[in-house]
This record gives C-alpha cells, structure tokens and sequence, in this order.
C-alpha cells in the first residue's frame, strides 16, 4: 500500500469543519471522497488538525493508504478534479507507511485575521473577524510576546478539552499590523482545544484596553480560563502549515 | 428633497452585475430595497458604474433623492441593517441635489488581481483570476506603462460598447507583484465598455510572452481589438473608487 500525504487549502465558510460528523458536511468527508472517486477504494483520510466550523486552512494535511497507481506529482491535480473549488489539493507526496498525518506532526503554524475599521467589509467578512472599535496595536505587540517559550496554557484551553498536558511551547507569537488589517502569527509544538481562538480573544482584550498587556503572565500563571478573554470567532482563524 | 451619496463595497459573487435585469438579483436592486425599507419610500438608486457579473468593488457610489430625515452619519449603519453581508454601505454622505453618481464622476480607479501559482487557490477563488503558467511580472511591468497618457482605447473595447469617443486619460497603469499575487492598478478620467478586463487579459498575454511588451503601441496604434489579449474574467476586477 502506498501512503500519500496531501496538503489542502480550503475556505471553511460552507463546512461542518474538518472532522466528520453526523448531518453535516465536514472537510474530511468532501477530501475522502474525492480520494475515493478517484482510486475507486474505499478511503478515509487521516487529518493533522481537527479544525473548527468555519476555519480557514492554507495547510491542512492529510494522508490515507491506497493501492492506486497514479504518479504521485499528478495526484493532487487528479483530486482536485473531483474536489469542489472551496476544497483544494495543494500538493502530494508520497511518504513511508508510519506517517500519520496526526501523530507525525511535530508543530503548527496558525494566524488570525482581525478587520479593525468602524464598518465592516463586504470583501473579507467571512475571512477576518470585524472589530469595530480601534485597537491598540502597539499593546497587542506586546502582549503578544508575553505567550512565547514553554508554558502552561491551562488558562487558554476550551472547557471540552480532553488533553494531558496543557504545557506548550509556543516558538512564535507575533501581530502584525498593516492598515486596517491586524494579524496575529502564532507557531507551536501542539495546541489545546480553541487555544488560538481564546489567545486572539485575550489579545484583542488588550487591544481594546480591557486588559493590560502586562497582565499576561499573570493570566497564565493564575491557570483559570476566566481571566483570559472570550474566544475570537472561528471565521478569523486559518492553519497556515502543519510542520512534520 | 435630500440627495444622499453612499459609498458600497460588495463582493459580487453572487449577483448578477450591479444594473437591474431581469430574473436576476443585480446588486443595484438590492440597495435600492434597503433604501426604500429604511425610507419607507419607493427609492431607485443611480450607481457611478454598470459593473459586469462577477465584478467585486470596495468603492461603487450610489446616489439617491429622499424625503427621510435619518441623520446622514447614521445612514449607512442603517442601511447595513437591511442589506445582505456581501453588500455593505461602507459612508453615506449628503451631496447637492445636482450630485449624480454617474454624470458628476470625474474618472475612476480600478484594480484587477491575478492569482500566479501552479495550483489554484480555494481561498482567493472567486476574488483573483488563477494563471497557471508562470508570468513574465518584468515584461507586465513595462507594458503597463505603455498605457499611461491621453490616448485612443478603441483596441480595448468590447464589441458591444457605443461610446461615441474612444479617447481617454489614464494616469495610473501599474503592476505591483507581491508573492504569488500580481496587482494591477488603474486610473483614469473613464473607462470604454471591458476596457480594464481587456487591458488585464492582454498584460497576461504579455507576463506568458504571447504579445511583447514594445508591441503596446502598436497595438494601441492600429486600434484592432483583435490584437489585443483576451477579456480577463470578472472575478479579478474590483472597483475601488470613484472620483468626483
């Protein structure tokens, strides 16, 4: 059986995010079945990232097994032949039996798109989270610096998160201000359940003067969820890369 | 009477153009509803440009006469709460009864995007026009420059275009490449019927080495459409302001 491994892009605006679930369309489903419509097997496909309704992913990957004989450097044009045009498959490779799209993965990259202007955007409405009040970029700059090395996110994890360890280390946390557009870059080892979210929630809190950008250490020092801010809507959100 | 001007953004997907047809929604139908339900009156809104389907704008301007007394800085918040998301009244302002949205216009800015990749991108779909095949952004560059001036269009016009002169200004006419993204910027005192989609689809031609970029004269000389690229399509075009 060959192992392929797949990175794919796609709008989340029309999905029931990525992973499966009953009575709705999820991500997976749409990639599992062009897979199989395409090599006439019966494929599910493994994702690196559980992404939520509504967001956005430049680099989600995913890999399945397959006895297909199609050359790996057509594959991805082959699949997107078969996916809707919200769907794309960037690239394929072909890579040993033990890759697990999940468990292989060593970090992630994400970024969160805020609109900062008083009206909102027809253009970008389902692609950034409109703020209408202004933001203060330059507290948001460093609070976000405050999130970077190795910590104990406990205050910044949703309350359906399951996971062991709520230890991270986060190797980038950075805003990037340009005109109306604030962009928050945020690179790690692993994630806890709405980490991202919850993190761009807490820093547009700063932005908006609700807490003081040296609070942050406090805020993960104290371990509690209600000190942090509400978790920024899914719409703003995207994985950028999945790093293996 | 007050003559209210309203600057709208839209994403034109969607819709069928912003002029009124039939059996189509055009977005000048769907303002002039909001309008007339915020007003209570029967309002047919006058647009600055008839963009074709597909066309996206960040800066249309429409303009309207009515008897409402809702504070003009108040209007446009108003109006969002009648329109749909993918059409927003981004300033509203009170202009002179003489104020006409297409007459009063002096020259407009247009912006045409073109996604450069090997792979399409289900992000930027339906907001950037995907070319394959590597383009040439050097050569775009030069012949882009070509077109700035006082100079006769008729090689870049469609055929269905009954302007009487086919002379216009264009004072911008540029190529800013950024990445996989290439931007092309234009302004002028007017604009013949595709004349931007023809000028985008014949830089192309010159970015895949089909036309030389020395040969712009020429072309623009001889006034032969058939030299000229090919119509870009309507989802890389946006109109970004209207000039008054």
């Amino acid at each position: 059986m060959r192992n392929i491994k797949v990175t794919i892009e796609y709008d989340g605006t029309n999905y029931h995010g990525w992973q499966s679930q009953n009575n709705a369309i999820a991500i997976a489903d749409v990639v599992s079945k062009a897979a199989s419509t395409l090599t006439n097997e019966d494929i599910k496909v493994i994702g690196a990232s559980r992404t939520d309704v509504g967001v956005h992913a430049y680099g989600q990957v995913a890999n399945f097994k397959t006895e297909s004989r199609i050359p790996v450097e057509k594959f991805a044009i082959a699949l997107n032949t078969k996916l809707p045009n919200d769907v794309v498959a960037r690239k394929a490779e072909e890579v040993d039996e033990t890759f697990h799209s999940r468990f292989s993965s060593i970090g992630k990259k994400y970024k969160y798109i805020i609109y900062n202007d008083k009206m909102p955007s027809a253009i970008i409405r389902n692609r950034a989270y409109h703020v209408i009040t202004p933001l203060d970029v330059d507290q948001m700059k460093r609070a976000a610096e405050f999130l970077q090395g190795t910590k104990d996110f406990k205050a910044f994890r949703a309350s359906g998160c399951s996971a062991m360890s709520t230890i991270r280390t986060i190797s980038k946390s950075m805003i990037i201000s340009d005109g109306d557009t604030i962009t928050y870059e945020i690179e790690g080892n692993g994630f806890l359940y709405n980490m991202v979210r919850i993190i761009a929630g807490t820093l547009i809190y700063v932005g908006l003067g609700k807490i003081r950008c040296d609070e942050i250490p406090n805020i993960i020092e104290r371990k509690d969820r209600r000190l942090a801010g509400k978790t920024a809507p899914a719409h703003g959100l995207y994985l950028v890369e999945v790093l293996f």
